[in-house]
């Protein structure tokens, strides 16, 4: 079977300087180039591959049981005539809470700009890409599932097709259910101010850790509020569990179940939405995918929506329904 | 130790008759009398205990393992010293669906009616109550918790001391984070109607079946709708999960922690006004009862609040609690 | 429909005074009688229903939702006619450390004697019982189930039929999976004396305390030994986890799958041996049950078996089939 | 930070070569050089690591959030003088039904082989090794930790040093507790034949299906028999649930618990004998390493053993002190 080459770049992000985390702004950013790259002069179309919550670009190459890392799985498609020749490139907005949702908030960074710009510029610049929307996707799970519906719902002019695996939306079913997790966990590490400083070393990193972090990751995300403490708004008041309505308003500001109206000539233009879901998703993440679907026909935008009987965890085999979307709907 | 008397009374509900679920309108309904009421001539103060979802009061009288029912826990605290004489009523608000809530609904029945008026004048017409507001109290647990807010607050001519243990209150975190179950759950069940019908008889009532009940008889207490299948409207779209938000509207007006407002001048004329909850509740509703008592914290309002360690579930131990404080508080 | 009476019998034990525990020896011991019982002269089969772990008689006249207590539930089939008119006795093996599993323990107390010789004369006595082994059935659940096997197994001059819903038994599979967790446990609860001392009162009850409660129990039950601490050994080393072969050994040796040669003339007598259990056992005794058939069946012996979709509670509406068996296995 | 290099070898294995799973026998086994090695002469301890069940050697070099692959633990270590310049060799021993347990098994392959005498002889032909056991070492976690006892116990001429990270020992109870798991499983997956056929494709990889595989890929390595169906014997009958003694006692011929006593002199000979384990272990395996030092202790063998606040999983961390327990066990 011919291999494509991964070239593990390194980037220096101008948006990043100085992020308010102190995290990383040199990162490892890997680009799968396809069989056939580099001994001849074609261009590809790319495709950006969001990692989800706790994960970067650099995850996608791990070798994990029964399975394929991302560069493997693109040259058995490719060889197998399911997916056209394309680039990948695997981003890296891991932070030091566990990831950014490729936004910009001024408590995280502005990972918007990091991907949007700088390196969408950058490979454009390296690589012999085809360099306009309708040959650049974004794909992603979780989390990066979020941010490919965000990025390409705010960014058409960039890309031109978008698919998301289990992508976070519909914060009322996806988020809220756990915010009771979160009350409840904050004091078992000592309060916000002390789990919030020691993130990345606390063990074990168990149930209650997550609950708590998955939270306060998005607040610093979703609600970042410069004068408030680390820089962002908790949406409950951590001693009575009650729910900040103001800061929720604010995180459903990026809920894509209501963005659609607001971005609706940029889904309009898209050369693909695709949506998928697993039946037995923790996180209620098929009921998100269904409703925005709803939104989508309701309003006459075609999609592609699928579920399938699994939850949110290692599920990456999906990648393979997704590139085939995505290389059928890309224009030759 | 002096026993006290239990007499199960049959009673037959006008308010109940032609009820719309076909339950039962003649109920049993135990009465505890303290030691010394069939010999003597004294007048005692009334206790309405309500029992929570799937509860009734003739189970308050189960005996269980490692604990006392509820007479004989009386008879003990009496013969103490820590509680005085007080007649008990244990009212029978249980319906096919698992309960009714203590309240009005056209698709449950009139139990609201049922108790503060027809088990009020029962009590008072055959046995020697001090009949005034004074020396009546409700107390209960979970949905009785609930109950029993409800109640005193638009009730306070009738009910001058309330206490809640582990009581349904603040929606957001005590059924919302549930509403996925329910969703999840319908489906399995072959759908509403299919379950709704079915409900006495289903086989195992595992998880998943108490997921979908809790939400519908709860839809069925707070968001009744004649008009609609069985007379009310859930609180989301079983297709895609979508909140209902104008029927969460409809549920929410029967939060209590959202009508304290409505009802201050009741709250505050109450002589108690006694919560619990544990630190383990599975329901969240020691967040509930935090929120409750800021709101009368915050309006000047007297109560007492207490916290345990311990779920939600086999708590009546707590009954100790709240009878003392219901004793003290009563003028002699 | 006409109803049963209920007795509930006030039983002083000579078997029982002195226990080791200090449990009562005087118990209330509920009697049914069917219709009819009161105005005619009739002799009736005697069923004794034995309950499980932290049950005892007076628990199966407890108030259930969506369910019958066990005299509404006789009143029902006998009415169907799908029972004949039987007496029920509703024995109190209940202990201060949850049970007794209805044998005689140095370590707990002659359960096995009061049961077998006390209430059987009892009854006898002062009941228009059919009084033989043909006309005299024990049935019951989970240790109950275990209770009426062991005891029919041991005494089959004394009952002549059994019945076991979900019945303790492979030990390997219904006890030994829960070792570790009674290892875990203990240290949180203060080692074994701390917990020993204040089973009754520990709150809350919560899963750690029934890890370690259920093995404590049964090793009290099956590996009494005067000299040790609280008069019986551990089957595990509380420091390691490791097994104490010897002991778990004499568990075994109460082990029904175990005692089947042993006992082969005793079943071979019986007028009926029946079996079940839930498919989703939370004991595992559904894989008991299959064995013990297997043995029986190898050996020839006849028995009713059957499985079913549920757990191991709340399972009381499998008496509908158990009492029928026993009411058509009863000669005429 | 001076780094080490990682050279991924493609080594093909005559040992493996036919094996009975199909599995390639061609495998990428990477190896760490320390910084100075590509530029110096000196010769280096070697220390083989072994993954737990799952895994392979190329998993260590797997991005995880939060934490270091392994070449960069090794790396910082030696910058910090904690741990000494040394190798690290990483096989694949993993298998289609999830790996071998480093032993040689009929049914399997001869994983024990293929790393005892092939990859020991490779490393020390082609890199600059001190080519004795005094400066061999093999570490390991769960299984790995598993093989690493069995290795160096059975070979204590080929490694003089040994660390076990949450090892499987003592199954009784690091084993025995999921068989009733297993035994619920198979039929969810349409018996034995349907899933060891389906084993990699299966989706979704539930708890289940984890329950399955884990008691019969164990089941394979301990329990080959040759004339049985996949060359394996289960160690329960999967009709009844009832555990197959002989089978189980040809695993326990396996555990290490037991096997103290056939390698004393082994046991004796090494110069370092570490295991931990969490407390939390969802295994238990913490109890199997206090049996085994316990067995230790009473034999008069030196052992580091040690506890730590977490579960099984995640907990590379712990690296960190079995390589500075290894650094300071070889002598210089």
């Amino acid at each position: 079977m011919p291999e494509g080459t991964v070239i593990v770049e390194t980037i220096t992000s101008q948006a990043l300087r100085g992020n308010p985390l102190g995290d990383p702004f040199v990162h490892r950013v890997p680009v799968y180039l396809p069989p056939g790259y580099q001994t001849g002069s074609a261009r590809y179309p790319v495709v950006f591959v969001l990692t989800g919550f706790t994960g970067r670009g650099t995850m996608l190459l791990n070798d994990t049981a029964w399975d394929e890392a991302l560069p493997q799985r693109m040259d058995r498609l490719i060889a197998l005539g399911t997916v056209r020749p394309m680039i990948l490139v695997m981003p890296d907005c891991f932070t030091r809470i566990g990831g950014s949702q490729y936004i910009n908030s001024s408590a995280v960074g502005q990972y918007e700009d990091h991907v949007v710009k700088e390196l969408v510029a950058f490979v454009d610049n390296k690589y012999r890409t085809i360099a306009d929307r309708d040959h650049r996707a974004v794909v992603g799970k979780s989390s990066g599932g979020y941010g490919r519906v965000i990025l390409a719902m705010r960014h058409p002019e960039v890309f031109g097709l978008m698919a998301s695996h289990s992508g976070d939306m519909y914060f009322e079913l996806g988020y809220k259910p756990d915010l009771a997790g979160a009350v409840r966990a904050l004091p078992k590490f000592g309060g916000l101010d002390k789990l919030w400083n020691e993130i990345p070393t606390i063990r074990p990193k168990d149930k209650s850790f997550h609950d708590a972090l998955n939270i306060i990751a998005m607040a610093a995300c979703y609600s970042p509020n410069p004068p408030s403490p680390h820089g962002f708004d908790l949406p409950f008041d951590p001693e009575t569990g009650e729910l900040r309505e103001d800061v929720w308003k604010r995180w459903l500001e990026w809920d894509p179940v209501y963005l659609v109206d607001k971005h609706i000539e940029a889904l309009r233009s898209l050369r693909l939405i695709y949506l998928d879901a697993g039946l037995r998703d923790e996180f209620n993440l098929q009921y998100g995918a269904r409703i925005f679907v709803q939104r989508l026909k309701e309003r006459g935008i075609q999609y592609i929506h699928q579920e399938f009987d699994d939850g949110h965890f290692n599920i990456q085999y999906r990648y393979d329904v997704s590139f085939k979307a995505i290389s059928d709907a890309i224009p030759d």
